[in-house]
């Protein structure tokens, strides 16, 4: 019998990030079930894992990345959804083949349904060379708990990209992403991080960041892994290789600023 | 002999946040000359100051605020640009009378000339008790050392507004701001600053926030001055009454990310 979730005020989230080696595909997939069936355990119900956490990230060139991508209706995904739990819904990038194309993608899977393979349409660095591009700037999806924001890292960059989604009536967003490590003044986030706090506090949406951590190649990871709140603080920050927190989306969904504002209705869209 | 200025790649900036006594008008337009006269010590050619500067923020009513409102050609101005450095930009935030109708407004000032007024557009709180809302989301003035982006305060927590001037062509943001403090975690900036810094970074323009400091009327007010650089790090921070920075315009008007990305190229327009 399945059991069929209900909708929910309290949200329980995780942002997972377990080892992800570059190549590996069957093994960042076991990798990937392992950490799901672990929050499964904690109880979440949006599990989100990072960006090409199935295939790893710095390919040499889009041959290598094409030897590790999967199609959609790949017979591997089926293995992966059954250990979602029954109410979740999992976000989780992976490099996709379709047909002559190549995409880096983040596929949004319950145990019994694909909802939805968004892939992502600002490409950074060396990703011009490798993927094409998405069509769709970030996109929303309806779920069992709410209506679900996805986009894939330098999306966030653009703050046309969260805003465009809030104001879609996304409730919250997933944002696998993989950080390199770059400078930063002593006591501060790591800079995406603080556009996504920024992205959350502007549209009162929590983020969901699942990054990487450790070095691939040379390049070294942020582990920005975190779960920011509609405030825009950060709730829940690695915790290894993971971060659960439990977000109100009574709050989220709550866009008056009492007593004579309100989020939305206090844009000038008149004048932009 | 009028002394022409010269166009920079170097700017230097001051953001100021003189003593403002709510009602007091000339005493407060005398402390705002003070500060830019000691501003032009520093060599400042940008000058910021507060949001209602002239008037101070809490008032009980539009009528108390229209006892303290000037014109924009109110005689007193010509006091307060005399003191302005003959290469330098003046914004400063007054409460402005026209007509019938009160603005929440920022002058942008030169020692000859008046180059602009901005009328705040999103109205925060009870100042939609108090003021007329402008007609533009933050504007952008020519100057001597190029194009300054003016916004004022809730405008900037809107993210169409810094980035609509930063795609204008604003290489550096003037934001005057009152921010009441507002409870925060341990160890994080002002939610209003983290919205600064990611508008900075965003679209590597700079921004100027002159805040107010200590209370009036009860409201404590955040002492959130401060200068962002165009990689979103702030580089001058409170400092007595007022900071100054060294920016340069050269690494502004660079908006490539090499080797393949460009901050503004990136964008999806056709996408939103």
């Amino acid at each position: 019998m399945r059991v069929m979730p209900e909708p929910v005020d309290e949200l329980r989230v995780a942002a997972l990030s377990p080892e992800v080696v570059i190549g590996d595909l069957d093994g960042n997939l076991a990798r990937i079930r392992d950490a799901i069936v672990a929050a499964g355990r904690r109880d979440a119900r949006l599990i989100v894992l990072p960006e090409l956490a199935t295939s790893g990230y710095v390919f040499e060139d889009r041959a290598e990345a094409g030897t590790v991508a999967l199609s959609a209706d790949d017979p591997r995904w089926a293995l992966l959804q059954q250990v979602i739990p029954a109410d979740a819904v999992v976000v989780v990038g992976y490099a996709e083949t379709h047909g002559e194309q190549l995409f880096n993608t983040a596929a949004v899977l319950t145990r019994d349904a694909r909802l939805a393979d968004y892939r992502k349409s600002h490409l950074w660095g060396s990703e011009k060379l490798v993927f094409d591009h998405g069509t769709e700037a970030g996109l929303v999806v309806d779920t069992s708990f709410g209506r679900l924001g996805v986009a894939i890292c330098y999306d966030n960059e653009f703050p046309e990209v969260p805003r465009r989604l809030a104001l879609a009536g996304a409730d919250i967003l997933a944002l696998p992403v993989n950080w390199p490590l770059v400078s930063r003044p002593e006591g501060e986030h790591a800079p995406e991080l603080i556009q996504a706090m920024a992205s959350a506090r502007s549209s009162r949406m929590p983020v969901v960041v699942a990054d990487r951590w450790g070095s691939e190649r040379g390049v070294d990871w942020t582990d920005g892994t975190a779960i920011i709140d509609e405030q825009g603080w950060i709730v829940a920050f690695r915790a290894v290789m993971g971060a659960t927190a439990t977000l109100s989306l009574t709050a989220v969904r709550e866009k008056s600023l009492p007593p004579h504002n309100h989020l939305f209705d206090d844009r000038r869209g008149d004048l932009y």
